[in-house]
């Protein structure tokens, strides 16, 4: 079956590799769309950084490049192993992509995201979604409800980081928040806390192009274009000089990251989303006087249900609006990954298909 | 009366000011001790850093330098304005050195630690406690309970400022604990830890001197000495390749931060309490994978009395201990400040009066 894999930086290539065969236990999914992520970008150009190379295997998975990579992917059963009885053959489903190892202190306490040996599908071995066809664990399918598309399934990704992170910050309704970044998982972020009735989400974007309008058509209760705007000037003129209550860091720069600590109340919470390419330098005695708390927030754990079911009663309403672009897998690297590192700002979601026809 | 006065960088004089006069709703304290703390010596070496100059001045004092140093102080009552009723004269009394607003959003919510215009006596301006005698705000004056030494109520500052750490941190008794650093603001923290029944607290100094021997003296469960140990070693050693669950940084410096981020158990919490002297590093990825908790904590709110009191009923045994020299006000810039500069590791707490004779 065709499949892209990730040779090394700059280096993706559509092969052709075995289809993968169902085996007792685990089930087979036909994907319909996956999304590209920020993070397969950050791969692609300025990689190997998380995918594992020869002289160090990932340890769950014991692969190394070359590999697929995707992992925002739903699609359908099938074929499923001896003894599978949670989904069945026809079932439309979202796949949580992560890796874990089930017996590190992280995994038996539940929060399995922080996984001592954490990967990912698509990253780390175990397949990829840049493909036909992917032979995964049942406890990570996750049947659709009635109405949820497979796209929606495939945007959920990205929404489940933000919504995971909105719960590690603990932001009540009737706190304000500030959002730094409007790609996919500061859109997702938004989305989380709207869902979750938080009165006032500030967007910051450092644009006015199509991010900043989809933060807008998602609710967003006050723009800011960082490229024109002071983020700090306009936080204060909206807060009476205090700062949000919480800012989710969404970017990974140095930049934002002060602007972070700048626009954060005294007491707030800072969430940090993004993976880095760089170490930053971090003003601590801001975090001290203004006793912050900064919390990382890495991926989801026991989120997609919570997601699903949430697009499907409409508290998150039409996702498939994320979706600027669906390319197949054929195109997905001049149309998806090239059009993204010379357009970013045009977009905020690619989904990238492998089949002529399937449900949009 | 004598004062010692900061002038500026290296330039401490011991200086002849007026007496201050009590004024209606203030209170007169003679001094009876004053502890020299870190963040003198760093204003000393280093500064001006947090000391108000005279391009600007303190916004709640209005005073630049020259300023009279001290904050960790103890006395008794010895003249009341009109309309207090809060102390009387003769009582011994410690005194909480914080100044603020009292009308930020910090100050009506009860943190009046996190005041937007925070300051305190000693630093910036409101006189200081390397002297006879000082005026301050009643509702900041602390009465001793029966048994509790002006000696004792003057290291309940440091000890106040782990206690209030302690509490940020939110850790309970069943969990373990790292403290990195043994200086008086440590073992104050390892003190907090123990009276909350903490089961482990490990404390690492990067000696084996008199700062190790006061840890072990006030309960520590593990010294790890970093200059001949491997911190994290020791702690994968003692927590079975997890980490702890919360790391107190009490050092400020870049290498005890990445020590704090590496020791620190997966989804656990970094408690940051120190000043610092430069912007360090941060490694964010470790932050994001390991779903860090980082806390920035300063001073103490509401608590004094807590702290006092414990002392008082012996959950907090002997603080006095910590004291490992006396000085007069006098000696205090060649016995006091060059001591410690020349020993610091020799010593955990200084302490100045102007008496030559006062309780001990």
């Amino acid at each position: 079956m065709r499949a892209l894999r990730y040779h090394g930086r700059s280096d993706l290539r559509l092969d052709d590799v075995p289809e993968p065969a169902v085996t007792p236990g685990r089930v087979k999914v036909k994907i319909h769309w996956c999304g590209i992520c920020g993070s397969d970008l950050h791969e692609y150009v300025k990689g190997p950084i998380t995918m594992p190379t020869s002289d160090h295997p990932h340890p769950l998975t014991g692969e190394s490049l070359p590999l697929t990579m995707g992992h925002e992917f739903a699609g359908e059963v099938v074929e499923v192993g001896a003894g599978v009885q949670k989904v069945a053959v026809g079932e439309r489903v979202a796949v949580e992509p992560l890796l874990i190892c089930r017996k590190c202190h992280c995994c038996r306490s539940g929060a399995y995201n922080r996984c001592v040996n954490f990967g990912a599908i698509g990253v780390s071995g175990g397949g990829g979604a840049y493909a036909e066809y992917i032979v995964v664990d049942p406890d990570f399918v996750h049947p659709l409800p009635v109405g949820v598309s497979t796209v929606a399934a495939a945007v959920a990704e990205p929404i489940c980081v933000g919504w995971h992170a909105v719960g590690r910050s603990k932001i009540g309704p009737t706190q304000s928040a500030l959002v730094i970044g409007a790609g996919p998982v500061g859109i997702g972020t938004l989305i989380s806390l709207k869902a979750a009735h938080v009165e006032f989400v500030a967007v910051a974007e450092n644009s006015s192009g199509a991010r900043s309008a989809m933060a807008a058509e998602f609710g967003a209760d006050l723009l800011i274009d960082t490229s024109t705007q002071s983020l700090t000037d306009e936080i204060a003129r909206v807060t009476d000089g205090q700062g949000v209550d919480v800012v989710f860091e969404v970017a990974g720069v140095q930049a934002t990251l002060d602007y972070a600590l700048a626009a954060v109340k005294h007491g707030g919470t800072v969430v940090s989303i993004c993976v880095w390419e760089y170490v930053p330098s971090m003003d601590m005695n801001t975090i001290l006087a203004k006793e912050i708390n900064l919390l990382g927030s890495q991926a989801y754990a026991n989120e997609y249900p919570a997601v699903l079911q949430a697009i499907a009663d409409g508290r998150i309403a039409n996702p498939e609006r994320m979706v600027t672009k669906r390319v197949s897998l054929d195109d997905a690297l001049d149309q998806g990954f090239q059009e993204l590192l010379r357009h970013r700002g045009d977009h905020v979601k690619i989904l990238v298909t492998p089949w002529s026809s399937v449900p949009r």
